[in-house]
């Protein structure tokens, strides 16, 4: 591994997303489409002598060590990105809209799923294939919402909370319904104990973790801090920040690591973990350094979702009727059904706030990608309809954004002040 | 690649690096060599199923995946720990201790040199062995030391200034020495000219960046600042803080890919970047995010350091009679090279500041380990000497810092306000 193409690698793709970013933002869309956009450049028309990279020497190729660097960087940016959001989201704000998130994220899941399974079974009858398609419009991706969430500094909206607990919840929803999916579609059939054994894991650690928020983690910061200011009265040495910044660093990879490891995604529990620490962010003055870290990181999983898309493979008219076909009942479904989930839940919120929920859990990102991939290695999918998935993933993720930011803003024009209305005590 | 497994490593990495550090600190040591201690043992020990690494599935060795992360990842951290260093350190208190650090550098290099090149040829008379030992016993790695006056808090003492510029200058002249090494020792003889061209891009490098600090920057900054201005109040977006974070980390890996493609380490490159944004540090908060990004990577600069270690190698007693040679000739030499060095530059340097700069620049660290590489992978010297410059890198850098400490400890008591007395303003 030769560290120094690897370094004038990084600054590149820095450089030229931060360039893609500006350039959008300067035509009034979200930043991050033009790094997505960059990266889909990338990763199908950069690749060459001529082009810059090949002039610096960067190879970049699906799965060579350049390419794996830039997943893993990727993976980090969305897994702090999501463990900031966490930081900064009190549980008490989240339960309070339980009721409605919990109702986004069931009609979120349910009517994708139906009509992503019907448009296979209508397109080649083949079950396998349409089982996988639902599964793949159930994922929603909350990484791009949040960070339009975050750029517009609108954290504390009611309508933010909804998405970010609809997100937890989908996610949840969303491993039942592979798991379900894998059982029906792989030969050796799982028990339906199987089944309700993944769910109650993965049911029981977020509700651990709701339940350590609400009482334990009080408790326990108490004591830390009561130790803390035994120390620096004892030794006069107050340098508290790093020590802080490491238990945070490591409270996210490990809580990322378990979720995935329990079949959740990593950016769940990363969130989540983020959470278990929010109410001391202000205090320990770790957000500011959190973000550091996410804004190393972040860029790459922008570029990274970008070079997804290989567009030799959408050469074909039929792929490119069905990419079409898909991606509109993608967006369309899950938008009715998160719109309609939201009318429900919470009967306070009005057509606007409906509007912004619809369109914020539009994106499927990479776990859309994930769950067609463990559908193509199975052999329960094709590569065709596997290429399908890939554009509607970044598709959704590209189209979302812009309705998203515009319907914020028309709810809280950039003059109003957001406060957070869940009763609940903020420090 | 497995992402979750990854995370999951740094995770426990992360964790067992802290342990280790604050094992050593109850013990009045500085923390790092803790960390380099528990990078001795992952590689030597705690690899196996038995281990907590084993029961993990975390499985690191030499050139796998994981170990290429993990030096990837250490490089980072010590590129970003030198650009924190660079970001505080302005020129015009680098220049003031000027001819103090050149006469450390090149008495710290010419007494090592001869030491080491004397001390092979009495040894095995193999002229190609003893000019790389002579080279390897040149390289000085300023980032232990760094970090040990970072944590002291005591970057603006006037040690921590002459070792800074002397670490500089150094790696100038260990480049040329290396240069002039190789070419001896290669059956392709490289011309006179080839060595002059190599120096010379190396010192106009080091020149054009102080002259860039001195004269072009400066006026840069006033213009950049006044278009900011301009912006927030036309547009009354304040949104400064990321698009200056994401300058300084292109700025920080530009320059540490530049250096390094020159020939120079790329941690200087990464000071002298640092140093370009010196100025403007205080107001455009950078320097904390900066340290954000360095807590998060630079525990795997000290774990590598220790996994350099293989302590099989060193079971033959011949060996370890050598390499215990080695080591005392590399902390001798090292340290009264810039004793004497600091006497004759600045004669108001008292002893303990000549104790202090003395014991600083004793760690060889990764540098002497490349020069080392350099030498074993061209064939021009044994494999049984590459491991004995290993465990002197690494040795040399787990004595130094404690006495260094000790030293700083005594000049600076901690009550001491330490002042910059260059004379230049200090924003």
């Amino acid at each position: 591994m030769e560290i120094s193409s690897i370094l004038v690698m990084l600054a590149v793709l820095i450089v030229l997303a931060y360039i893609g970013s500006k350039l959008f933002e300067k035509f009034g869309m979200p930043g991050l489409i033009g790094e997505i956009v960059i990266g889909v450049i990338i990763a199908n028309l950069a690749i060459g002598d001529w082009s810059l990279l090949g002039m610096l020497d960067i190879d970049i190729e699906l799965h060579n060590e350049n390419y794996d660097i830039i997943s893993l960087f990727a993976e980090l940016g969305v897994i702090f990105l999501l463990f900031s959001i966490g930081l900064k989201t009190k549980v008490c704000e989240l339960m309070s809209v339980g009721r409605a998130a919990m109702l986004v994220a069931l009609m979120g899941v349910l009517i994708p799923f139906v009509a992503g399974f019907a448009l296979i079974q209508v397109y080649d009858g083949n079950m396998h294939h349409a089982l996988f398609m639902g599964a793949a419009l159930v994922a929603t991706s909350v990484g791009i919402t949040a960070k339009v969430i975050k750029d517009m500094k609108l954290l504390d909206a009611k309508e933010s909370k909804i998405i970010i607990g609809a997100a937890v919840i989908d996610d949840v929803l969303g491993m039942i319904v592979l798991a379900i999916v894998v059982a029906m579609t792989q030969s050796t059939d799982m028990e339906v104990s199987g089944i309700v054994l993944i769910t109650a894991e993965a049911l029981i650690f977020v509700l651990a973790i709701i339940a350590l928020c609400l009482w334990v983690v009080p408790k326990l910061y108490a004591f830390i801090d009561e130790r803390t200011k035994a120390r620096i009265k004892k030794t006069g040495n107050s340098k508290i920040g790093i020590d802080k910044l490491i238990l945070a660093i490591v409270v996210c990879l490990g809580m990322s690591w378990f979720a995935d490891s329990i079949g959740l995604a990593a950016i769940i529990g990363a969130f989540l973990g983020g959470m278990l620490l929010a109410d001391c962010t202000t205090e320990w003055k770790i957000d500011e350094k959190v973000e550091a870290i996410t804004t190393f990181f972040i860029s790459f999983f922008f570029l990274h979702v970008g070079m997804q898309v290989v567009i030799n493979d959408l050469m074909s008219l039929t792929v490119l009727i069905l990419a079409t076909i898909v991606i509109v009942v993608a967006c369309l479904t899950k938008y009715f059904g998160c719109y309609l989930g939201a009318a429900i839940g919470d009967k306070s919120l009005d057509k606007g706030s409906r509007n912004i929920i619809g369109f914020g859990m539009i994106p499927r990102g990479e776990v859309g990608i994930i769950v067609a991939s463990i559908g193509y290695e199975s052999g329960a999918m094709s590569s065709e309809l596997y290429a399908v998935v890939v554009v509607m993933a970044v598709a959704t993720t590209i189209i979302a954004p812009p309705l998203f930011a515009k319907a914020f803003k028309k709810k809280y024009p950039p003059e109003l002040e957001i406060t957070s209305d869940c009763g609940c005590t903020v420090k």
